[in-house]
């Protein structure tokens, strides 16, 4: 059986084919231009190939309550040309098949989940720290949506002493994470790219007090059985040791499970080799034939 | 149908006997002293009285781990008396009937959302701000663990700008929302209880920054439908108007749902009338018949 892909991010779209066994068969990356340059070309690819359904993992804020009139659109997005654009009621009138929809970190959520990191475990979470924060949700092995999607890029930290005085690059609040501790704050912050910081010890030290203290905060509220960690801002692999070390200080031992006993198993890279946004569509496809 | 509830507290447990409309019929209290001296009486209160299965929300931390050799104990609470006490075993072995098990908070998180203000919402939170901070999640209708139960109570704040010398009462956690906001911090911080201090603005001012920075991040982490607030701290009802307005402000318009465009119905108190937590256990039996 084949299924149809499309990750839906802000700079470019990856369309696939794919199977039930999260093979990618084929890809292309088409630019994020406006939906009328760039709608049609997705279309044309994904047309006539004999996908059973497609997923749409989309760069946000989207819809997802199917009971909404606007189920499948996105919403107040920055991006003005695709403000308020119905992205999957456009898919789905072209190419007629049943679409799964999510966000796009939900839908790395999910790939990590059916064949990565995660794999097996019921209830996890995958973050993403690059240009932004996101956090995809899975509870029970899907993804999860309450009020709507999580949002815990946004989450409020408390600030190291020695960084009183930075200022939030977050547009709307003054101590969240992806204010603090996203790429473009490392980048304010220390007045170059994290690429080129590699070798300055106290960046990373501080990434990880920010990066730890957000995990603790998930921990608590979430309690994840496992914690996937991706994006660009990872990409500095030496975070992973210092983010564990940042964990297990600050939650002091308030947590006691065997998870917390060994975070080198707990607080672990993405398992699909960057595929785990475009493998997520698939299974959203999937699933939303009950596969 | 008559259904037994146990809401063991670390002062007082209480037993009653209710039917599946959540109606409580009779009630006792008995104070919590040894394992010994107390669990006799419990059981006496609730033997031979035809109660189809027991639901006990129990103080914490606990095991509710199904597949744990420790299911059902009390684990690395404070009150040695009741360290690594198999509570549900005991109550098993003198009642024989099922028992549904769960945390104090998760119980009265179950009663609002089975008969209270809750009622009909898929996924919402009860937090309970007293002598500690406690947060029962309930997702799809049912209480939520992951890696174990969320402990929500221990999520670590950014202090307000007036509040930077203050020493948190936790002694986990110099950061945390039972250790900045709990009863022990408002008595510790201003040198009276809070039922002392009704008058003064700048505590609950205080207060409710803090409450309402937990607030909303427990809304971009676990997006709850609804948010129920309890505990001896909410009695100061004055503190509702205001939490609302520091979520309002804080969040700064970053989550757009409906749910945040009417705040009044989104942070309510309990509907249970003080009964949450003892209804909170009948449900919980009910549960365990899958009724």
């Amino acid at each position: 059986m084949l299924f149809g892909a499309l990750e839906a991010g802000g700079t470019k779209m990856v369309c696939a084919i794919g199977d039930e066994n999260g093979t990618i068969l084929d890809q292309i990356s088409i630019p994020t231009l406006t939906p009328e340059e760039t709608m049609p070309l997705i279309i044309d690819y994904l047309k006539g190939k004999g996908i059973a359904a497609l997923g749409v993992a989309c760069f946000g804020p989207v819809d997802l309550d199917r009971k909404s009139e606007t189920y499948g659109y996105i919403t107040s997005t920055p991006k003005l040309a695709w403000l308020h654009y119905d992205i999957v009621g456009t898919l789905q009138k072209a190419l007629n098949v049943p679409i799964g929809f999510d966000t796009d970190v939900n839908g790395s959520a999910l790939g990590e989940a059916t064949w990565g990191s995660t794999k097996g475990v019921e209830n996890s979470i995958y973050i993403t720290i690059g240009t932004g924060v996101g956090v995809g949700v899975i509870i029970g092995g899907k993804p999860y949506h309450g009020m709507m999607h999580p949002e815990g890029g946004h989450i409020f930290l408390s600030r190291h002493p020695s960084d009183m005085e930075f200022e939030s690059k977050c547009p709307y609040h003054a101590n969240c994470m992806e204010g603090l501790a996203a790429g473009p704050a490392i980048e304010k912050r220390w007045g170059k790219k994290g690429i080129e910081l590699v070798d300055r010890k106290e960046v990373w030290e501080l990434e990880a007090f920010y990066i730890g203290q957000a995990l603790c905060n998930y921990i608590v509220t979430l309690s994840p059985q496992r914690i996937v960690l991706g994006g660009g801002v990872m990409g500095q692999t030496q975070l992973f040791p210092l983010v564990r070390e940042e964990v297990r200080k600050q939650l002091n031992n308030y947590i006691q499970t065997k998870e917390m006993e060994n975070l080198d198993t707990y607080i672990v890279p993405a398992g699909c080799g960057g595929d785990q946004g475009i493998k997520g569509c698939i299974k959203l496809a999937m699933n939303e034939l009950g596969i």
